[in-house]
């Protein structure tokens, strides 16, 4: 229990994550603490939520993920520890837990109120330093997650982005761009059918952009590519390119698989 | 003593930082090494400055913070190395470690002098690497700070920023802009009366900006609002936004808090 | 052998160096793993290539050190470790781990093709999580080289940048510029002769450019500067400001260093 994950909208130009991580080692010395990521864009919960939710389930079990992207900081939003079969979970109740915990076995959820745990003062812009980071240090060492305030029965969840399945398509979006400018969506590798014999056509704004194939450089250079993602979704590349730039792609984009050979529903 | 924080310009682009930590752990394998920030603006030293000021005080008693931004590497500068009440501080003696030093109580400074504990052969352009990341392992291993080289009786100290107090107000400025777009000042916590009670108006370059609030959010989104800031000193902020983009504040700008109501000396 | 560094092009703004980190760790929870760089620009071999080579010795002894830049990711492309003398290497066989290894004592060359080392399922996509964290972290536990697959005789090395010796004068190019704006080229210390005495004219595209000094600040503010550069070869700054952009220099720039006296050469 050792193992504390960090994401937030910090950044790594200003100290802010580092106090985070003086106020974790004050606390619990022995902390192995790695950074999912300081870079979400200011303020955006789904960016961070969706981070944590890809990231998270590649670490050991016991791993305290503490995800910090809290707009709402020193307002009435609460706090919030979430303890899963394999992980426990630690930021702001305002949604950017959710994602990541959708794919989790709840087994208890605390509000946290217990201030004899936190850092003080305890300053009203920065509870990632002060509420936060004192938590994680705490449960690293074994404090149970009920000391931290009253058990909740539920935790503030994010809109479901829109996926739609039909018999012989499945719909979606584009829900994150990475660094790379692929385009993540929300449409889960197991509708797509069983490698290596599908390929199915992918549809970007309803236009015909591609189709599904196995990697990147299985089309030439500057063309457009859907792949199954390291993420556990549908994927639209550009090999060695950004498809971001090249594509025009955007959050919310509409993304369409046809699950089944084009010739079937396509007359025009 | 095995905490090492590093404060540097060096970016996380290139292997500089990276050069550092391996130099560190070849002297001293148990270190557990913490960026501080690498994110300087290169050759801004007073910025290096104020954020090891800004983060130092919250890591564990005996951590040995090292700060290099150092763009005198190479020339007459000194090296220095100072223990204070509770932590070691190791670099140029531009200034860098100088706002920091102002809050800790300083038991001794030893100029670095001591050859035998450098990396050779030193190159000139990167004491980083070869003079204070081995430095810093050498005393997080315990080698007393006396043994780096003479004692000296002080040291490189930066300009001090602007701070007025009056009677019933106080000016300062801008010193730091973070990665939000929040504007710190230099008027600490304790000059702007107890909360919750006081909310005094804010002045930017002598025009009514905003009231002090609590947090962020006390404010419509896309207003401006003064906290008292995470760092211990006043911000100002703009709720949702950057502070530094919409109001075009920037380093230098002066600040004013009206501590009685402005009813009182306003007369205009 | 706990100690494992990571060079690639993941950045630090999603989630994928995180998760390398955290399949590391589940195999090997006392790994020591240290960000060599995770900015490399998307797809640029040579640039990683170049990062990994100038930092790699810096570590100590027995470190394994993971480059993934990894254009043909899931293709055809091989993966390999390398045990030499000092260090492990894993990463794509695609030339990004060969400038190392040009100044290592190479032992033996592996490709990497027991798939039971590796984590299930294999993305396509995403070899640096599935394929060479786990690799790292087996061989840091102290699984012997040969276990990871067949011995292989050789492995793909990029092609060498220009350099030309003549009695009195050395040319090579720029093969790197870093976040400072400093050119690195390709000639080595070893051939500006000792100093102090000796400072060579230097020219950029054939040019005289400046001389080399021993520092950057040799110079005023402002003016451009030849140095022995921290990473062992000749560096083309600018005091205070980015010689990238005051010279407009690039990558593969031809530089010359005129060793002799100019007077002895030039008649023009």
């Amino acid at each position: 229990m050792n193992i504390i994950t960090l994401t937030t909208d910090f950044g790594l130009a200003d100290w802010f994550a580092a106090t985070m991580k003086g106020v974790i080692l004050s606390i619990q010395p022995d902390a192995h603490i790695v950074d999912m990521t300081h870079d979400i864009r200011p303020g955006d919960i789904r960016a961070g939520a969706f981070a944590l939710a890809a990231g998270c389930r590649f670490f050991p079990k016991a791993t305290i993920h503490v995800a910090v992207v809290d707009p709402g900081v020193g307002s009435e939003r609460r706090a919030i520890a979430v303890r899963t079969s394999d992980y426990f979970f630690v930021g702001p109740d305002n949604g950017v837990l959710s994602l990541a915990l959708a794919g989790e076995n709840i087994k208890a959820i605390h509000r946290i109120t217990n201030e004899r745990l936190f850092r003080h003062p305890i300053s009203n812009t920065f509870h990632g330093r002060d509420i936060f980071a004192p938590v994680a240090g705490h449960l690293s060492k074994g404090l149970p997650v009920r000391r931290l305030g009253p058990a909740m029965k539920s935790f503030v969840r994010l809109p479901r982005s829109k996926l739609r399945r039909l018999a012989e398509s499945i719909s979606g979006e584009i829900v994150y761009i990475d660094r790379f400018g692929n385009a993540i969506t929300n449409i889960g590798d197991e509708a797509l059918g069983s490698p290596p014999d599908s390929s199915p056509e992918v549809f970007v704004r309803r236009r015909s952009l591609c189709f599904l194939r196995p990697f990147y450089q299985a089309v030439p250079h500057g063309k457009p590519v859907a792949v199954r993602g390291s993420s556990g979704f549908l994927e639209i590349a550009v090999n060695g390119c950004s498809a971001e730039n090249r594509l025009r792609l955007k959050i919310g984009d509409e993304v369409t698989v046809q699950l089944k050979s084009p010739q079937k529903t396509s007359t025009s």
